[in-house]
């Protein structure tokens, strides 16, 4: 659409469509893909799930009355004012303690990555204690491969999550699982209007993407847990959500 | 849209379109607004605008030839590998060098921002180094009046950068001007869909709508540097792209 002599037009448009699902308790037996595959797909649509649904359906909630706290897991709720069996599945849930402060616990997940109480969390489910899918781009690829055969579309999955950050205020999306799309946009080589190399050369696509489906989701799982992203032209291919992770030893944060 | 007994329906959809316009060179002078006012624009738009254009219709292009480096620019020049002049206007926009390595240099900017190169730029501008906006804040309030007084609509306005983070690999967009919407969405006392407190409290809503229009710009300015968000539904109110900023003392990474 041309608007005037001056040039302004529009050029793209993509379109972010909500579902709302059936609320789940958590361990339900619900094949989560033939759920999603009823909306009518399109190819290229980038599925975004909230990880709490995922991981409730992969049996993810620990019973509460199955936990028993370390001695180390109750010296830690004492510093942090913390819940002592949730102390106990964060450090499970832990690769490494990152920062620890007056309420907050900061770890290394065993998948990698750096967040609050290994990701760990008690709402959006019902009488359990709710840990982070055991391997999100495994679930990712899963979920998709079930969806491209249930519809004939090719399509990207995104496993999202909430974090906080350094440096900012506020929780944002982050991909923690990709399949069937790149998750680390790689643009070295690229120019910029005026045949410059570009400023930004690695787009982190995969949480952008993870982002625009949380301004829709609101709180993962408040009723929209999954989001279809139609529309992006973001490039197919294999990508991963570990491609995000920045190793320790490359970060000067840490 | 009722799809099946099962239950999953279509509940919200977010449009994300983007806009082309003319390429600048920088310190064009050229009503930004007016130009963006010609797209037929609704009541609670918000109008991501990347902070590239803003800056370069602002005269924040520095003339090479104007900058004469210092002998502390110099230095840090070699340390980093990177041009003396640049690292002389580096300098110039930093309130406080964070980190320096082989070649980055991370700087608090003069508005509490954390990021690379104070977010001094050569790419996307024709013959300049540049700068942020001055006051990205106060660069959306005069956006969003001039376009709700030529509309006749009530909008948000964000100005969008480009930013690494720790932790994480590549970049995401994140809301550096505000005006017209929430930025930090405080979410403290509602309720999950069991009835606990929700997990996530603070939600950076404004970072997230600038990583969503960051999906349709693709690198900021590279031909679509105005993106409208439709059907969001954010809350409208006096939020700041300050108030995003987590204060040093509050950092437990700095």
């Amino acid at each position: 659409m041309k608007l005037s002599s001056i040039g302004i037009k529009e050029k793209k448009k993509v379109e972010v469509i909500g579902l709302e699902l059936p609320i789940f308790k958590g361990n339900e037996k619900i094949n989560l893909s033939e759920l999603i595959a009823q909306y009518p797909i399109k190819d290229g649509d980038v599925i975004v799930i909230a990880e709490t649904l995922v991981s409730k359906l992969e049996g993810g909630v620990v019973d509460r009355d199955k936990i028993i706290p370390s001695q180390k897991a109750i010296e830690l709720a004492k510093k942090t004012g913390k819940d002592p069996k949730v102390v106990q599945v964060i450090l499970d849930e832990a690769k490494e303690i990152v920062k620890v402060g007056k309420n907050f616990i900061i770890t290394e997940t065993k998948h990698g990555f750096v967040c609050a109480n290994s990701g760990v969390d008690e709402s959006n489910v019902y009488g359990g204690i709710k840990v982070l899918p055991r391997d999100p781009d495994k679930s990712a690829e899963k979920i998709r491969k079930e969806i491209e055969k249930l519809t004939g579309k090719k399509i990207g999955v995104i496993i999202s999550d909430s974090v906080g950050r350094p440096f900012r205020k506020g929780a944002v999306g982050i991909a923690i699982g990709v399949s069937g799309i790149i998750a680390l946009w790689d643009r070295k080589g690229e120019k910029d209007l005026f045949g410059r190399d570009l400023k930004t050369t690695e787009v982190a696509i995969a949480d952008e993407l993870a982002s625009m489906a949380n301004v829709v989701m609101g709180e993962a799982d408040e009723g929209i847990p999954v989001v279809i992203i139609r529309g992006s032209r973001v490039p197919f291919g294999q990508g991963n959500g570990k491609d995000l992770i920045r190793p320790k030893e490359e970060d000067v944060f840490r």
